[in-house]
């Protein structure tokens, strides 16, 4: 049958029913997608699937809603009885979670972009779903029309995940490159991404790594097969970083992402949002601008890496339309479908606080120019077993008769670091704070 | 219950049970991906999978099969009625085509690395699995352990693919990255990639593309919902290709890879494998040596690449057990399965013969230093309205008293770009044949 010409649609089995509850940029992107590509979806299903209400508070000129039921209500929706999936577009938190939690408890799929609400309240709304027989889908909730949600859960379902790293917020990742290409400083290229529209006008989930954070918390989930951490998730931002570390980096060969890293270690899992030095050489590297993506390392596949848009109209309803697709595939077999979190059986491993992190560090040293303070440096760190892995001093002294000396260090724990940095901060030679970027080689 | 402890084994259904066929390479990889993770598989799953009988000729000291059925014969695993997932891993056309289909007769799923067989006799096996309602998946035909054919079927099914182009042949790249960084030329850059084991002893079905069209095709056929068309795609190696070219190359912003592309335009489909220039600052510019890429132009999502390793006993058999993972969820469903080329009716797009595509070319042109030769080549270039995006005419003169002048130039029609090339090389101020390379923007 696959191989020939489409069949007349009388012989379809019956309509698969959508409900859009929210329609803002992503809500949009989908709806506009489902309509546009009604029978290229036909023909890959051999079902059709229809808009049967939105639910919205206001129209939006985007969106040609002529002949659809529209609600100024989001509960009608979860409540349709002709509603087969919710798809849940509005955003934030309380609200979202009382619809999803809704529409679960009326026997409605859903589906989801909302990266706040599946990593806050995740683990709820899945006991409900599963209580229920209903499948909760949010691949869109994590870098955008990426499909990476699906190749942690599917694809690399053979693997055991020994460590993933994301560049999983465009916004940062726009700064960073900016700061890089231009040598600007970071809240002068924060202020040209408000304008753009990139960033917001409190960028702090952003900038502050909390975005990146729920995503990162979903990915860990569904590659370790454990719950969602979210609170126990370090995060830190890039409003810190200067462009002056950015230059001596590249100088090093690397560059610094802003990444989400989760990490398996024996003792348990790292989860942690941090600016981090990268090979320049690493595939990773590349990824400039608004760009996401995810570098994933399996224990029987090696590294492999999925990038695309992390944001955007039709890249994040791409995702949510692959969603429906295929909850639309499973609808009359819902004991088929991968579990939430990708593991029938999950195990509650145990999160290291940041002070049980091993990695490696960039650390810039304003020193004096004394001739022993290296004596200095290098002795403190030996004392903590911090080896040296490069070095720059550079000849130009700042006005203030001091030097930056620049070093990366091998994998260290975090504790020992920070004890070895405060001792030194603590000499005379010393000038200010150590600026401590931490250091993956992504090997 | 997916975020409870393992529940006890008592509870679970009953286990599938997989035959394997072929115990070389990939076929090891998958024997041993499935004893060492089949504790994850289980918490995955719900259910085990368990290896009931290999057929190989001989056995592989790699793999312990220590209380496995062994038969020397592979076809008593197609008629095995224990076997639910028959695993081709014998390689080849014939024996794995009469094998293929004597599984599908005696109603087994069938999973295979094949994309020889895949894309030769596709067609005529999935009409046979559609009959006979089981399911043959090949996740593991293209690009080894990259999850692409997955994406292309789900991930990315809310689009509409305009393109697609990858780096789908290890070899290859190895051979151009290393006359790239080295300055070698091509056949002794093969040898030490068949000294590495890199390359085959006859290594045509790598460095002539071949290997490359059959993923090609794969890939095609699951984008854009047609028939497999490997007997009408091009294909051309990179055993012409010289360090010369791939430098002017360099020096003009590009690099040169070996890829396979497929383009839909209205008048149908470009299938088509060739050296490429490509943009530097493209992700896939960045994939070197052995690894593979696939970047995936989707009218919704926009551009996504997926990086990783494109063969290897794990990384493919990563892929392979990925696909039994995905029957087994669906064994006792398997009309939720998407069908075997991603739509459940194909159109049957026309192919479009080489002369028909449009494409930029770098041309490399030796050239007597005389006052008249550009005006020559720019005259014949615009009588068939092909326009110079850059040039290099380098100072530097070779023993002969002639020059290279090496061009890009914008979109033109194979045709006309031929029959330009061919009235330049009667001109006798042009020495010997016009070296000419296909570009691709990928924008």
């Amino acid at each position: 049958m696959h191989l020939k010409a489409s069949s007349p649609k009388s012989n379809k089995p019956a309509p698969i029913k959508v409900g859009i509850c929210g329609l803002g940029t992503v809500g949009s992107g989908t709806f506009n997608i489902l309509q546009r590509q009604a029978d290229v979806i036909t023909r890959r299903l051999g079902r059709t699937i229809e808009v049967t209400q939105i639910g919205a508070r206001r129209d939006n000129p985007a969106c040609d809603t002529t002949g659809i039921n529209i609600t100024r209500d989001i509960f009608d929706v979860a409540r349709n009885p002709d509603v087969h999936i919710l798809v849940e577009m509005i955003g934030g938190y309380d609200t979202a979670r009382e619809l999803v939690l809704t529409a679960i408890d009326h026997g409605k799929h859903v589906v989801t972009a909302n990266k706040a609400l599946i990593a806050e309240h995740g683990n709820e709304i899945f006991a409900a779903a599963e209580a229920k027989g209903v499948v909760v889908a949010y691949e869109a909730a994590v870098a955008g029309g990426i499909p990476i949600i699906k190749s942690l859960r599917e694809g690399l379902a053979a693997n055991q995940v020994e460590w993933l790293a994301g560049i999983i917020n465009g916004t940062g990742n726009f700064i960073l490159s900016e700061m890089r290409d231009k040598g600007r400083d970071f809240g002068d290229v924060l202020k040209e991404a408000q304008a753009l529209g990139y960033a917001e006008a409190d960028p702090t989930f952003d900038v502050e790594g909390i975005d990146a954070a729920h995503k990162l918390t979903i990915m860990a989930a569904n590659a370790f097969g454990m719950p969602l951490r979210f609170d126990h998730t370090y995060t830190e931002g890039i409003s810190q970083l200067t462009p002056h570390d950015i230059n001596y980096a590249r100088d090093l060969g690397y560059q610094i992402k802003h990444l989400g890293i989760a990490r398996r270690r024996d003792s348990g899992v790292e989860l942690r949002v941090h600016p981090t030095l990268i090979p320049q050489q690493q595939p990773l590297a590349a990824v400039d601008g608004v760009m996401n993506a995810v570098l994933v390392q399996g224990d029987a596949v090696g590294q492999t890496m999925y990038y695309g848009a992390g944001a955007g109209a039709e890249p994040t309803g791409s995702a949510v339309v692959a969603d429906i697709l295929d909850i639309a595939r499973l609808i009359d077999h819902p004991t088929a479908a991968v579990p939430p979190l990708s593991f029938a059986s999950a195990s509650d491993l145990n999160v290291l606080p940041i002070d049980a992190v091993e990695t490696g560090y960039y650390l810039r040293i304003h020193a004096k120019d004394h001739p022993g303070v290296m004596t200095t440096i290098t002795r403190i760190l030996s004392n903590y077993h911090i080896n040296i892995d490069a070095l720059i001093q550079r000849e130009r002294r700042d006005t203030d008769g001091c030097a930056d000396i620049v070093m990366l260090t091998h994998k260290t724990l975090e504790a020992d670091m920070n004890t070895a940095i405060a001792e030194m901060e603590q000499h005379d030679d010393i000038v200010g704070s150590i600026t401590r970027i931490r250091l993956d080689p992504l090997g």
